[in-house]
């Protein structure tokens, strides 16, 4: 299946015109794919290339916003105060061993935060969130005519045949009250308890990965102790930014190790819950999957964006955990943490996972084929061999669940946590790219021609984006609220000094006596506290400031996108008028028909319900 | 049609079964309901049987929760100490003109709003919220059922004709792209126009409903200043209460006439848009007077609930609205005066429109009688006549429009305020009661048979009652965040004293000195201010507080309705078999008859597509 030759067959014409790089700027040949791969994955290539698309525009604007960053970062007051603050600001140590600091050091972690915090953020998320349900009503409407165009409009499959495993392991049968016929049957009682069962391990892995978390953070912490130990002036200065970064990746190890794990534990246990249909079989699985790879992908996100650095303390009266002081954000604030850290995890899981999909396939076809050839080595090598004597070697079809997964956490990368990181749609933009064809290459060269299905749409993967684009409504108005400097600032801009002079010694609040006393140093942390280290009164007008934002934000982006629901008609009007033109010519002809029947029963009878053989 | 001979037609059966009063506790005979009068009326009765039988439990567990009140209001340490506190805590003056007034005097009604302002009403409104939502999604399952047994599943209405009207007013013709054939045409353009014209006609009347509104505030407090000058002792002590009461019912006249005025007004404009089928007609208008009727008889509601007595100010600098000072609640708090305006639109509306109800009709039928009678003076009065021609005599049906208004209007009542009003279900389910009996003899002895529509639901009411069902949560989270006396006493019990001691003197202001120089009286007030007239500490501690309670409450209200709607498959499992098991066999048959069809074709060879002429 070389390029040079002209194609000669169906999957050479899809080789050709479709799963190559160089066609990475042409549209997908749907209909072929379909004719080949039947509607199924036709569907998926389908969504993947539309959601592409969308993607462009969110990228433009992302990038966009990540410009105006750029130019705001260096007309901003507060950071300028921070640079040219020297050691006007005195710091207390950000952990037990570590020494007291000047903030003026952390100038350049400033900036950096800069570029994803400030009003244009708050504007994007807004887009980004209308975005997302724009997204799905007009993927409902892509989706409503490809189905007509497909002829699958009216495909429901009334009379599913139970699985071939689930047939194996039965151990009774039961009259099917659809079809009248008898099938094998598991008691419901019994699946309901393994289903219950089921339940209790995904909360275990749950727990697992939650311990995971809780050791990364351990581990950040003890890096940062012994690296501010070393002496190494390098080193010592940028302790807790290497504790971070390595965190980061750590934390990425153990995900994708977890999430191996999990999926063939997954698979034992929806195997086990003894699912009658193929259909139940794949939304069990999926449905399991999907919670735990979402918890084990974000929970450390929703760490750093809501939880890291909130329950501190204050100097001399330090919250800890198991011992150890718990972790406060890095001086450049946690947004920027938390764009790093979905850095290494977004485009760290989608390089570790292209790389997978280019070699894992390569690799097995190799083994598979040499397993093949040597189970038949006294065969004829040299003889020109048939297509499907080629095509048996290659790897079978094993379902898209993998493929959606991928997609679908990557789309909540980009809707989630907007927020904190609006260069991820571009980068989503750029991996799709790679993505369909590198997936194009996988099932035209790599795969078996798999069975053709039919279906109506994405099927449990659309309630999960769904699922997702309300969470990140929530999402974005939490991060916004409270993650963010956005309140702060406009809150000192409307009660105090509009330029934002200031506002860095407002933001900081002084040590208590007592620890002042017990180092003989006066110093200063992040926090809106009075000297005895109670919360002061702009803390709490702050506090009613970020809840009424959150209310407003998420009842109006809310409703809006209850009105652009509303507004889209799911299925579009040309096609809506095919549909009821087809099946105004359906009845006419139903009642020629009937016409037709009632002469011919005159001229041959028939028994009713008499079977007619041929 | 008198009820003591033996039913002989199905009208007189209806009468004798189901249109009298003594069959209120019996079950609606639906199938001949459907018989006589078509699905889309009997579907009506269906949900209003089945909206009564879900009101039992709402009411039962409301009345619990207003009993509970009783209870509690006797062993409330803050009613006690008001009610003891003789002349402890002297009250700056709530109008003008009015007096210092001694803080117990109102212990009667601090007394009586404790009656709806306890823990109880907090898990009330949860309990309402998720209420609505399960009956919603059990109504869904009923809907399914009915249509499925009245055999409606499959109807939709491809091929709906244009109105009559609309017909007839069309200037140009176009060929329908369903049918083929030639139809009149209205221009999309100019009814787009039109829509916009109609639109503004409806913000104009609902500024006319906000200016009323606004007049029957200043009303209220143009009274209570005239009462408390009249000088008689009891009229003046209960000035507002007098004020406010007059108020609610100067309202409800004002909000049935304007929704007299209006209702004409929305259907000569719906007329005026030229909607070419009856369905989008009926929903055009139905839209249309909903928005107008929701404004108009929950505006009056939400202003007491959310904006009475919030933008007072301070004594010393008090907000003003039209050189009036802003109104204040009543000393016993917004809530039991929402209570009161709530009882008395509420029930008030359901009394006159029952007595409408049973009068205009009677009424209506009297004149068309004699109409119809003066026409054929000549005829013979006395020979017996023929069923057809009393019917005739009849009044023509007029749709259910109305009749649902009313019933979703009360819907909205009992969801949206039942923070306020534990009782108010109970006010519903009383009503219904009557209802059921009144809407079924107007069907039966004073309307005409209507011409049988088919129909597969609700239509437009049921995403009506959705939307009213979201606004309930957010209309709840809100008045107990706010309007109730619940998270200040929570506030004061954990932080202060657990048993609610001194709370009352917690919750009072002490008014600027500059005030009290000027009067030589020291006053309080109810606030949480410090003396300079600032917000105080606890001010921003509670709300911050109550701010994140709205939160905390919608999402996880929201969390279990959304839980609630997937749970519940929206058709029951046996009729989703049942239509299963239909589809097979008719599949089964198609497949033998397209064999009888081919033998047939062997026998007897037709032209495909000629017709076959009987």
């Amino acid at each position: 299946m070389s390029s040079e030759e002209e194609p000669s067959n169906q999957r050479q014409i899809l080789f050709h015109y479709w799963a190559q790089w160089s066609k990475w700027k042409k549209y997908q040949p749907l209909s072929h794919i379909r004719r080949y791969f039947g509607e199924k994955i036709a569907l998926y290539f389908a969504w993947l290339g539309f959601y592409t698309a969308w993607l462009l525009p969110a990228a433009i604007v992302g990038t966009l916003v990540f410009i105006i960053g750029i130019f705001m970062m260096f007309h901003d007051i507060p950071t300028q105060e921070i640079c040219s603050s020297g050691d006007k600001y005195k710091m207390c140590p950000i952990c037990k061993v570590c020494p007291y600091w000047n903030l003026s050091s952390v100038c350049p972690m400033f900036q950096a935060g800069r570029l994803f915090d400030h009003g244009g953020t708050v504007f994007f998320s807004i887009f980004m969130s209308l975005w997302a349900v724009t997204f799905l009503e007009y993927w409902k409407r892509m989706n409503a005519t490809l189905i007509y165009r497909w002829d699958c409009s009216d495909f429901e499959d009334i009379e599913e045949r139970p699985r071939p495993q689930f047939a194996a392991l039965a151990p009774m049968t039961i009259i099917n009250p659809i079809t009248g016929e008898e099938e094998p049957y598991f008691p419901k009682r019994t699946r309901f308890n393994r289903i219950i069962t089921g339940s209790m391990v995904i909360i275990i892995m749950i727990a697992v990965v939650i311990m995971f978390l809780i050791s990364v953070i351990l581990y950040r912490a003890i890096i940062a102790v012994i690296v501010s130990r070393s002496g190494h002036f390098l080193l010592v200065s940028s302790a807790s930014r290497i504790a971070s970064l390595t965190g980061s990746v750590v934390n990425l190890l153990f995900i994708l190790l977890l999430s191996k794990i999990y999926t063939a534990l997954a698979l034992f246990l929806t195997k086990w819950e003894m699912h009658r249909t193929q259909t139940t079989f794949e939304d069990a699985f999926t449905f399991k999957v999907f919670i735990f790879e979402f918890i084990n992908f974000y929970s450390s996100p929703i760490y750093i964006a809501f939880f890291k650095g909130r329950f501190v303390g204050y100097p001399g009266h330090y919250n800890k955990l198991l011992g150890i002081r718990n972790e406060d954000c890095a001086p450049g604030g946690c947004l920027i943490e938390l764009a790093q850290e979905l850095l290494v995890i977004m485009v760290g899981k989608q390089v570790i996972n292209n790389i997978q999909e280019i070699v894992i396939p390569k690799l097995k076809t190799w083994r598979h084929k040499r397993n093949l050839s040597e189970s038949n080595k006294t065969g004829q090598d040299n003889v020109m061999k048939q297509f499907w004597e080629s095509d048996y070697k290659l790897l079978p079809y094993s379902g898209l669940f993998t493929e959606y997964l991928e997609m679908v956490l990557q789309f909540g990368f980009i809707t989630i946590f907007v927020a904190a990181c609006p260069l991820a749609p571009l980068f989503a933009l750029l991996n799709n790219w790679v993505e369909i064809r590198l997936d194009a290459q996988k099932f035209v060269c790599e795969y078996r021609r798999p069975v053709a299905e039919r279906t109506q749409g994405i099927g449990i993967w659309f309630h999960i984006l769904e699922v997702i684009t309300h969470l990140a409504v929530i999402s974005n108005a939490f991060l916004i609220a409270f993650t963010s400097d956005f309140l702060p600032r406009l809150y000192y801009q409307y009660t105090r000094a509009s330029n934002l002079q200031g506002y860095i010694d407002f933001t900081l609040a002084y040590a208590p006596k007592s620890f002042d006393l017990k180092n003989n140093v006066t110093c200063r942390y992040q926090a809106y506290r009075e000297q005895n280290g109670r919360y002061s009164l702009p803390y709490w007008n702050l506090l009613a400031i970020q809840l009424g934002f959150i209310i407003v934000f998420e009842h109006v982006v809310f409703f809006i996108a209850r009105m652009i629901d509303m507004m889209v008609p799911d299925i579009p009007e040309a096609v809506a008028i095919k549909v009821k033109r087809e099946q105004y010519l359906a009845k006419q002809a139903l009642a020629e028909n009937k016409a037709l029947i009632e002469v011919i029963d005159v001229v041959n009878p028939t028994q009713p319900g008499e079977k007619v053989s041929k």
